[in-house]
């Protein structure tokens, strides 16, 4: 039997970046860039002022404070028209072009107007501690020059991102698209959770984890409804779910009776690449992919029915190769943790087990939680992260350390 | 002038979670649960088998391996009729209902079916090592009772949390909604990013940037344009984004001659809470309440025009008011980390730095990236946190700790 770390090599090396495709920068947060992205102004665009003051000559304030005219006053989006000329000042905001002339700007904190003299705008008296010849302006190009790469390919759009994306005009850009999942759960027993069940019956609460677990992996995920447990129900279903770039079954994929997905995804050519991982819970999980011509594939992926199975399953192999479709790093973030208290461990399967990871006295703390099996979903909703321990009968004390990968 | 702790205390103070609102589970994914959540059934719904075998009662195999007549085969979804009795077994798979009589089942690899031999389905040879009353079975509601209460307000809706409703039938609860925020970018030196900007004039990349940032912080964001630095222009889409719950200007929050942004706020019936912030950048930053009737409030945040003023002020101010709106915790996750190489820091301001935090031999490592001040995008590109240097004139060297907020 394979291990997880096998099975996550053969998932990995079945799943490649979706191709690009043109996305509106407004749509594509989250998303990974398929392009470089160059700029097609220089940033800022001029010599600007960073502060609202006085634009002038700094050799003019050498000897100390002293008087200017007031020739114009520019805000930003002005286009300046006066010359500064020793003894003139040019009233300037946050954000406005430096006049022709000028080499700094004094605060206007740093100034007195001077009543009713002078022409034009007055007069102003500057009395700064020092004055530096480039002081407060931020000089043409300094962010970027027209034609820098500002994004390499491969970069992920975050909001910074497509702020600098606007900056340079790009309404549009090259990106990998969201992958499209599919879920579809099987089994007999199984009813919509709208309805309540007749003895023997239990609703599907699997479709709608796993939807919402592939929305928060960063997939694009539609539900297919529930399979019933025979070849002719699960082959209509499966072949609408292989329009998507990943099909997620969840249930009959057991040595039972009616355990048919493995089987019937074959007959219907997705080719079987594994069946079952040493691991708890989950052991039954099937992976195998179907090619639609050289473009396109589909990775199928049958997921043990019970709900725990079905999420660790899901967190173990679907979600690394969303990431990989999407053009991200594959890898979960994993980090250890002391034990909270004793832990014993039986069997010859890895465990990943439902966890409360805390921090005290600013070390990390991990409590497993006590769950009632596979079919125990409940006991989930305490948890935050897997705490996975290795095969093998043996018994851990607090403060001992274990792996831990957190939940999103 | 406010600290940033003082002026975060005062945002706070003034957001409150939004009133819930019925949703449908389906769309729920991420909200806060407002009300106790019941389970309407019991999980399981039946003692239940939780492998493939045979169910038998465990006397039977006291004194070793031991044959049985197969009266039936009950899969999931079944309703078992055969009543267990001693040398009979019911042929069972996982999940099904455990028969009547039946107290143990023994796992299919422990079983071997013997040719032509004995009535109904035959006849079966179990030979497991051992056998204990009660082995893979799942007792009818361990998980969860009828009536248990299941999931209690307050609780984060996630992946998990929505299979368990859906597995108590709920496909609508009470959540807090998310806040719908409104960006409205000012400035006549705008134009939208669409636009080749003619000179003097830049693009409008604060829009983008701040509806990307407020969807990350979960809630619903519309872009409101830009406003001309004129009191017409600003009235109107003020008046219009204030049907938000949270409504954030960028611009014209300054000392500058065009700076309304204030004037017009507080004229139209907002009430100032602060204006200005000790900190580096956005320290103009404005805040302040508009009250329509006794239910709802829109908080009203002006941010500072450049970019990295805007996005440090979003970070701190607006991401925990939206968190608050939601019924999350407005806390910041904040660690520490040791600086990479020397820093200077000089002003009587706290600054918050773009920089890139890293692990290094296990340690985390920051390291602040070489910024063109607050009208610099490009360099926060690289940048996956916020480093935060106190106020005062001093250098730190490499290995020196420092705070570090990551940036989602």
């Amino acid at each position: 039997m394979l291990s997880v770390e096998e099975a996550l090599e053969q998932v990995l090396s079945a799943a490649q970046s979706l191709l690009p495709q043109k996305v509106a920068a407004r749509d594509a947060l989250g998303l990974v860039l398929a392009e470089d992205v160059a700029s097609d102004v220089d940033s800022p665009p001029h010599d600007k002022s960073i502060v609202d003051g006085y634009a002038i000559i700094a050799a003019d304030l050498a000897a100390g404070p002293a008087e200017f005219d007031v020739l114009e006053e520019v805000t930003a989006g002005d286009v300046p028209r006066a010359q500064v000329v020793s003894g003139a000042a040019v009233r300037i905001m946050t954000g406005a072009p430096l006049p022709e002339g000028a080499d700094s700007v004094v605060m206007v904190e740093q100034s007195e107007m001077l009543a009713g003299s002078g022409a034009g705008l007055g007069r102003v008296r500057l009395s700064p501690r020092k004055v530096t010849r480039g002081q407060n302006i931020m000089r043409r190009a300094v962010s970027m020059a027209r034609g820098d790469r500002v994004l390499a390919a491969g970069h992920v759009l975050r909001a910074i991102e497509l702020g600098l994306l606007a900056e340079v005009g790009r309404t549009e850009v090259l990106a990998i698209p969201r992958p499209r999942l599919a879920v579809l759960a099987t089994g007999n027993e199984l009813v919509p959770p709208s309805e309540k069940p007749a003895p023997g019956l239990i609703r599907n609460s699997n479709s709608p984890m796993l939807v919402a677990a592939a929305q928060t992996a960063g997939a694009v995920a539609s539900d297919l409804g529930i399979a019933r447990d025979e070849r002719r129900d699960l082959e209509q279903r499966i072949a609408e779910g292989r329009k998507a770039d990943v099909l997620v079954l969840s249930g009959g994929v057991s040595a039972g009776v009616l355990d048919l997905v493995p089987a019937v995804l074959s007959s219907l050519g997705s080719e079987p690449i594994f069946h079952k991982i040493r691991m708890k819970p989950g052991k039954p999980l099937w992976f195998g992919v179907k090619r639609h011509g050289a473009e396109q594939t589909t990775l199928v992926f049958g997921l043990p029915g019970n709900p725990a199975s079905s999420f660790v399953g899901f967190e173990l192999l679907v979600r690394p190769a969303i990431a990989r479709l999407s053009g991200r790093s594959p890898r979960a973030s994993e980090s250890s943790a002391q034990l909270a208290g004793e832990f014993t461990h039986r069997g010859d399967r890895p465990t990943f087990h439902p966890s409360l990871l805390a921090e005290q006295g600013g070390e990390p703390l991990v409590r497993p939680l006590r769950s009632q099996g596979s079919g125990d979903l409940r006991v989930w909703v305490e948890a935050n992260c897997l705490a996975c321990f290795p095969a093998g009968d043996y018994s851990l004390a607090a403060g001992d350390e274990v792996r831990v990968r957190p939940l999103s």
